[in-house]
């Protein structure tokens, strides 16, 4: 398509009005409602198969042509697995309990007012993403069960993809019975769309961008709508004054070579001076063997003598690698590593090794990130593993939601007020 | 003083540099350091009286000379009521439970992990208000106990009040041993100084803005950093089919005429069209009678015939007024009003008068507001009312805190995880 940036703000509006339409019937739709939608939608994706394999081989043609790299090609790619594990999460997504029209805290003021919070929908989610055409699903299916209308807005790469799933998306919706304009795709390809999505502050009440660090900052530094994001992730694992040389290797080993292009891999290691020499020459061994390039601070590079370990410049310490290289680092002890990780890191997940109570105790206090882990792998700081079911993305800001974003973080919360006529004197 | 801008700017960071420096450590003070703190600031401000009372009047001088009206010149007056007002205010936040660290949801994951959430400082806060000095004393006390580091700006008129202020707040803060930097009020008056506030990014984690809506809009565009706001209150009260005309009466009369300028004051009364003919002739009486002005659709001005009833304009269901006038709407029933409510309203408080379950069941779920109230005056929606022991405003955004804002809105919550060796396989 080929638009002209007025028709695509047009069209953009319309998309707006047409979302806060269906927020204010989906705000109040039962919840057997929504999880029939969601059901419904699963039925959808698997009667649609060959329909969705043909238009996402659309995509993978272009994809070819461009040269957009293996990598690419794999995330975009459909198969019976990838249906499978869409279905799945539909129904794992329509079996968690509804936290729209929870109340809380509701008790009695001495005048016997009742006063309690009661969680809402957030109203209109703009999602941008890039690349995968499952968050597709996972998004519409985590906003319709949190009570919200979604426009979604993927990448061009993606979209007849997109535009097939969000074919059978409309189909599970209608069946239910909920307005079809809950969950919307946007079908315009120019960039000049996510401008509008950004600013539409009428229609809209938060953006969700997923994606590369350029795409999310190029949204907030443009968006007038709030924005829940996820810059990156410069997570550390910190070797305290004591920690067990096997369990600290282990979960080191395991935060950086688990997964190498998670936010939530370790990107630097940091080292308690006193366990350097004994900890140190083992765990990089493994991580060679694993095949990570290793880039250390000088006693790191002392320590690890005759073994292949660049120096780390200053630009190490804040770099989200997304790949097997490892910055390691010997620290003092607790303050300096508290300082570093404060300093250079993302406020997104960080551990510490430990056995000694006052320093994890300050560790979890003082390191003002969105997760604070002892003693396991940096890994774990994911929304399933949490057990919130599912997640919509993993916040590092500090507002509203802070770490894996679920269903909750979809919501807020009013107050609710009871009275029998009190009167302000 | 009359800095040029690039000194403006390097001042601001100086401030926000020192903020951020403070706000580590005041982020990790013991509950016991801060009390002590807000006790002395209170001591401090009962003994320099007499400086305060002087620095006062310079700001008094010049209202006076620039004619800012008495109201204005009113708020901005030191008596020995208003210092008693502003120890008491320190006291009741001393005396306020600490947000900070408090653990919710803790509990074991199958693999033996342990999650919960821990409440955090938001770091920095940046305010910037109006008039008022006795703001400066309430925000330096919610961001102390809350373990934040607070940048305040005061409004150019109150400039020696605050400054004066400010020098009570730094000796109290001394004596107590947190940072001085904890508390730092902006001594430029230039206007390129807020400018600067609200993009420092780096070292600022939340604006929060109270005054008029012009300074607020302003800020809200301008902002590169999260704001937690309230833009107006267009509140409402509905009176319900079958709603007791004395009751309903009241409740009217006094969210209106308890106080004009407050932003939970109602300003559009809504009444289904069975109540009206038998309610809005002796309220309308009442309200005239105390001197507030009444606009009516068409058919409150037939029902009020004879009265003194305007008519409203499509503006009027907009209007937040903040003064003796009130617009009043005849709608057919509970939909009607709450789609009014949540086209026209500013999503800040609205009340039903009603004795149908049914039918406040559904204004709880589907009115839109920070606050939703049944069968009390709109005026309750306030922080004290509320049982938090303070307030730092007001919000009428739907993300992070909605509603009254007091010290748990000034924190955020981290995750916390506990584990003896868990990987991720």
């Amino acid at each position: 398509m080929n638009l002209t940036p007025s028709s695509v703000k047009s069209d953009m509006l319309k998309l707006g009005e047409a979302a806060y339409q269906a927020s204010a019937e989906i705000r109040r739709a039962r919840t057997s409602v929504k999880n029939a939608a969601l059901i419904a939608i699963g039925e959808e994706i698997i009667s649609s198969r060959d329909t969705l394999m043909a238009e996402n081989e659309k995509d993978l043609v272009v994809g070819r042509k461009q040269d957009i790299g293996d990598a690419l090609l794999d995330r975009l790619t459909f198969n019976d697995a990838r249906f499978d594990t869409m279905v799945e999460g539909l129904h794992q997504v329509a079996a968690l309990d509804d936290p729209v029209g929870q109340v809380s805290d509701m008790s009695y003021r001495p005048n016997g007012l009742q006063i309690g919070r009661m969680r809402t929908p957030l109203g209109v989610i703009g999602m941008i993403y890039e690349s995968r055409p499952n968050v597709t699903v996972d998004a519409a299916s985590l906003c319709l069960k949190s009570g919200n209308a979604v426009i979604l807005r993927g990448g061009s790469e993606a979209i007849h993809s997109n535009l097939a799933l969000a074919q059978c998306i409309r189909s599970g919706i209608g069946r239910s019975g909920l307005p079809a304009a809950s969950v919307q795709i946007v079908e315009v390809t120019d960039r000049a769309a996510v401008g509008e999505l950004i600013t539409m502050s009428r229609y809209v009440d938060v953006i969700i961008p997923r994606g590369g660090k350029d795409l999310i900052e190029r949204i907030t530094r443009e968006a007038t709508i709030p924005v829940i994001k996820h810059l990156d992730g410069v997570c550390h694992v910190y070797l305290d004054d004591g920690a067990d040389p096997v369990r600290g290797s282990d979960i080191a080993f395991n935060s950086k070579t688990n997964r190498y292009a998670v936010c939530n891999a370790m990107e630097t290691l940091l080292v308690a001076n006193s366990v350097a020499a004994t900890t140190l020459p083992d765990l990089a061994r493994r991580l060679l063997d694993a095949g990570v390039e290793l880039r250390g601070c000088p006693q790191t590079r002392k320590i690890l003598a005759g073994m292949a370990v660049s120096e780390a410049t200053e630009a190490d310490w804040y770099e989200e690698y997304l790949g097997p290289i490892l910055a390691i680092r010997v620290v003092s002890g607790l303050d300096q590593a508290i300082s570093h990780i404060n300093q250079y890191g993302s406020k997104h997940t960080d551990t510490i090794v430990s056995e000694d109570f006052t320093r994890i105790r300050r560790f979890c206090q003082e390191v003002d990130s969105s997760s604070v882990i002892v003693n396991a792998s940096t890994r774990f700081s994911d929304g399933f593993e949490y057990g919130l079911g599912a997640e919509i993305g993993i916040s590092t800001d500090k507002l509203h939601a802070r770490g894996p974003v679920g269903l909750e973080g979809l919501t807020s919360q009013k107050y609710v007020v009871f009275g029998d006529g009190q009167l302000r004197s």
